[in-house]
């Protein structure tokens, strides 16, 4: 591990605990001790105990050391990204207060990542410096197993390593896109179109490819079909406005006639009901070739299944508690319910170029880092339209 | 509503009530009244008071009337049949005890139909007399729809006409197999390959066709991808035979020791996992490209997801109370849950062609019309293997 590949001291906005609120965290490696100082207090007691007494030696003679580093050393496959937005995602709140109990403090959150590229190591042939780029919700994998061949790392026999709280090869943990540097394999680094806004990039490579993905999948892109979202957040705005591009009828379902206006209107759907509104649900009886569920609360499921037509298919991408239905909503009609998450490098560079092609922009709040603890706030309470964006670049120095 | 096509009274056996009990019921029509006498008090009441008038007169005056009648007239396109055996089918249970409280008595099961044409309507085109006809859970539907039109009849806009127990085009109650006779459109009436045993064909058409269709229509007709079944009952053990036809490696995936030697021997499946033992279901995980799940009982669905590959498809074809399961069973993985019932005449034509080109016969116990009480009550309790066909020619009489 060399310090070559790290000109800067890597800053961040970090959760410490469970509280999940975030605070500025500095990484720096400001000892050069010729072997890696692995990844947090945890890892480094379990390496041994000679390292430790070296660590605490030096801790007590020199100027402050902080153990983490954020960076591994460039190899020759890496890119170096200087970061410049990166979308905050539901996914950012779960592991920084540890909902689901594997959290690694200090947990640096953020896998929606748009940059520019500082440095390639000697082997990278796919960018060069200055290129915009994005890295998503995973940083590595096996690339040996047939779904990495394929390009579905996502689905990796090994299992993908996420861009955050991930154990990485070298055995460091993952740190997320709060950050003003990532250092990430070439593999699983995108090419932002040119032209395409880095901001609007960011939130493509979790919202825009969880929802991309299960609709190319289950070849939603046929025009004149119809498509019901449930759900209208991150994920389901861009359902909407992927279904209008493919050339799609869409009706937003959703339980707030707030929403409405902005639904026809700055989204463009076709239809817009409120679940609740037995009369409409039952107008809407039989109707859809698809549905795409995006809620992540509790809800029933047999109302919506009945919107569907005969072979219809529902994608679930939202997490709500328990799936439970009866067997009647799915076996008359031969219905389907499928699930997916987020998409693997192929389709993912494929959904960043349909969008730069057809001028799709996620719709976007663009926010310093200072501001991201009220902006997960806000977010839990669905209180954004509809991707908070932190501005990296201008704001956390 | 001419007799010319009844030449014989239509003997059956039915139930009258609840109980489920079924009994001999004799339907025939002495009386030709120049108008029909429609289908039970019920329709009968709901007819005109003229009507009432007139068949009470009648029934008080000459002998005995049984106001039932089996048959509609032979209309051009119909096709008459002479059962000669019928599959016995969970379905038969469920309405003649009323289970979903829609049961029309006096009510004639069956819905897994072989038999003889005696008769056909001036315009069949497709059936002579003498030929070996099938016929299975409906017998009329839009025929005007784009499913009919694909025929998918099952999945008929306006509903596909239940073989038994269904209302008729013209008002009457459909009749179903535990009887000497049947009148059906030819469109719903499948041709059984030569030299095919007609007991044998009969459970193909519900049990049958209800896992065959599920298996074309997730094109798990790829030899060398791997199957589990769970349930082995009537449906269970043709999907270890259709799955074995398609060159699947097999496994069958039970709550009961006691099957394994038939299901390994018998029935030709590669694998047989106890399902509550942690460690055979442990070794299975993420191992299956599809389930099909055919039990009937409520059960766990995580466990049994967990076994499917990535993009894996579980086909439930059984009616538990309800499915419930974790969102992260489906998303982890992209997988697929969907629903099936029966299928149109097309893939029925198919699978039944497909049987007879590769020798799959349903393994059956033929009993005479009389051991059917017993036949129902030791089907609840799963004793069967697996399929009870009625032979209506030889007891019925």
């Amino acid at each position: 591990m060399s310090s070559e590949s790290v000109k800067d001291d890597c800053l961040a906005w970090a959760a410490r605990d469970p509280s999940g609120v975030l605070s500025p965290y500095k990484f720096s490696r400001r000892y050069a001790l010729g072997f890696p100082l692995k990844a947090g207090f945890r890892s480094l007691y379990a390496m041994n105990w000679l390292y430790l007494c070296i660590s605490f030696f030096l801790c007590n003679r020199g100027p402050k050391v902080t153990w983490e580093v954020l960076f591994r050393a460039l190899g020759k496959d890496d890119v170096s990204l200087k970061i410049t937005h990166c979308g905050v995602c539901y996914a950012d709140v779960i592991w920084s207060k540890n909902k689901h109990g594997d959290s690694r403090y200090p947990l640096v959150p953020g896998h929606e990542i748009a940059g520019i590229v500082k440095e390639v190591g000697s082997s990278v042939g796919n960018f060069k410096v200055g290129d915009h780029v994005g890295v998503g919700t995973y940083v590595d994998s096996c690339r040996e197993c047939e779904y990495c061949n394929d390009r579905d790392e996502v689905s990796c026999e090994k299992g993908a390593i996420f861009t955050f709280n991930g154990i990485d090869a070298d055995g460091s943990i993952t740190r997320g896109g709060y950050s003003s540097h990532i250092i990430v394999h070439e593999a699983y680094c995108f090419r932002i179109p040119d032209g395409y806004p880095l901001a609007s990039a960011a939130p493509l490579l979790c919202a825009g490819i969880t929802v991309y993905n299960p609709m190319m999948r289950h070849k939603m892109n046929q025009p004149g079909k119809s498509l019901g979202v449930i759900g209208l957040g991150g994920l389901g705005h861009m359902a909407v406005k992927f279904g209008k591009a493919f050339g799609l009828k869409v009706t937003v379902l959703s339980t707030s006639i707030s929403k409405k206006e902005e639904a026809l209107c700055v989204l463009g759907a076709d239809n817009f009901v409120i679940t609740s509104d037995q009369e409409q649900m039952k107008a809407l009886h039989k109707s859809l070739d698809f549905i795409i569920d995006t809620a992540s609360g509790d809800h029933p499921f047999d109302p919506y299944m009945s919107l569907l037509k005969t072979a219809g298919v529902f994608v679930l991408v939202g997490f709500p508690s328990e799936v439970k239905f009866s067997p009647a909503s799915l076996n008359i009609g031969m219905k389907t319910v499928s699930g997916s998450v987020t998409g693997g490098t192929r389709v993912t560079q494929e959904m960043l170029d349909f969008c730069a092609a057809n001028k799709i922009y996620p719709k976007i709040e663009v926010i310093p880092i200072q501001y991201v603890n009220e902006a997960l706030e806000r977010m839990i309470k669905n209180d954004v339209k509809y991707r908070f964006v932190i501005d990296i670049e201008s704001s956390l120095k």
